[in-house]
C-alpha cells in the first residue's frame, strides 16, 4: 500500500504496528502524538528502546530479571528465604510485589507446561526449582501459576516433583482469581486475597 | 514507587506509559515483549523513533506532512486542484486517502476553533485557506471537519469567511449512519442528522 505520510513517519507507524495490541490506527495516533512532542521526549523514548537491555540479566537463583545477580529480592535477608512463590513470568513477580502481600522469594518458570506447544519440563526452570528445594532450608512452595489448563498441569507436575521432599509444604494461591483470568491483569487486592487464602496441594 | 524490574526496562515502561492510550500494564507488556524480541527489532523501533522527523516538513500549500514541498498531492496534476477538502489534522488526510473517494487536494487546519482552549482563527491555517481561494481557480471547498461543537463552529466560521468569494461553492461532508451501523445503536443527533440529510433514491 502506498503511504500518505512521509517515509520516516510511516516507518515509525509500521514499527509501532508490529507491537502486540497496537493496531494501525493506534500506531498512527502514537506517531503523530510524538511528532508534536518536544525533541527531548522523542529522544528519551528512542534511547530507552535502544538501551533497554543494558545491564539486564537474569537472577541465577530465581530467574527474575535483575540489575545484578543474585537479584535484590534473593539477596534481601529481611525476606523469608524459605518461602518460594512460583510464577510463570517476570510480570507476575511485578504484580505480586505491587500487591505487597508477599515477603518471601520467587521462582520464575518462564512459561508453563504445554504439550500442544511442545513445551515440556526441560523448557522451564523446573529442575532449578527442585535444586533449590534439594539444597534445603525451604519450608513452603507457593504455586502462583495462572488458573489455566496449562497452569493446572504445571501445578500438578510441581506437586508430584516435590512430594519426596518432606517438610516442604506445597500450597496454591486461592481461586480469588477469576478462572481464565491472568495474574498480570488482576488488581492488587484480588492478588492479596488469593495470597492469604492459599491452600495445600493434595 | 520503587521498581521491581531492572532500571533500563523500567525506563522504557515509563516512556511507553507517557504515550496516549497506553497504561502501565500495557507498557509493561510491550517492554517484556520487546525484551524477548530479536535485537534487530529493538534497534529498528529505537532508530525509527529517533529518526522520525528526518526529512519531514509541512507542505506550504496544504500544510499536510510531506517529504518535499509542495507535497505529492499538491503537485499531482492529475488531481483536481480546484477542489479543496478542509480537514482538522494530517490523520484525516490519511483516512480520506485510504477511502479512495476523493481526487482533489487538501487543506489541513491543524486544529479547530475552541474559545475555551483559547484557540482562535490565528492559531489555525485559516488565513492560508483564504489566501488560496483569493488566488483563484478554486471551485469547491469541502468541509470535512468533525461533527463536534468546535467542528461546527469552525465550519460556520469558514462559511462566513469565504462568503465574499463568488463562484466558490462551500459544502460539508454528509453526516448520518456509518456503513454497517445499526439504527438502534446510533445516538439521537446522528439519527437526526441522517434524517435531515436524506436523499432521493434513484
Amino acid at each position: 500500500m502506498s503511504s500518505f505520510l512521509p517515509k520516516s513517519i510511516q516507518n515509525l507507524i509500521d514499527e509501532f504496528s508490529r507491537l502486540p495490541g497496537i493496531g494501525p490506527k493506534t500506531a498512527e495516533r502514537l506517531a503523530i502524538h510524538l511528532l508534536h512532542s518536544p525533541h527531548t521526549r522523542i529522544k528519551d523514548l528512542g534511547d530507552s528502546v535502544l538501551n533497554m537491555k543494558d545491564g539486564v540479566e537474569f537472577c541465577s537463583r530465581c530467574w527474575h530479571l535483575a540489575d545484578q545477580d543474585p537479584c535484590n529480592i534473593c539477596s534481601d535477608q529481611e525476606r523469608q528465604q524459605g518461602t518460594i512463590c512460583v510464577v510463570e513470568n517476570v510480570l507476575d513477580v511485578v504484580a505480586i510485589e505491587k500487591s505487597r502481600s508477599f515477603r518471601g522469594v520467587y521462582h520464575v518458570l518462564h512459561g508453563v507446561l504445554s504439550p500442544i506447544d511442545g513445551i515440556g519440563p526441560e523448557d522451564l526452570k523446573l529442575y532449578d526449582l527442585e535444586k533449590r528445594v534439594k539444597e534445603g532450608g525451604i519450608k513452603e512452595i507457593i504455586l502462583a501459576v495462572n488458573p489455566s489448563v496449562e497452569g493446572e498441569t504445571t501445578a500438578l507436575y510441581i506437586g508430584k516433583m516435590l512430594k519426596p521432599y518432606e517438610g516442604v509444604r506445597v500450597t496454591r494461591i486461592a481461586r480469588g482469581l477469576p478462572v481464565g483470568g491472568e495474574l498480570g491483569y488482576a488488581d492488587e487486592s484480588t492478588i492479596s486475597r488469593a495470597m492469604t487464602g492459599r491452600m495445600g496441594v493434595e
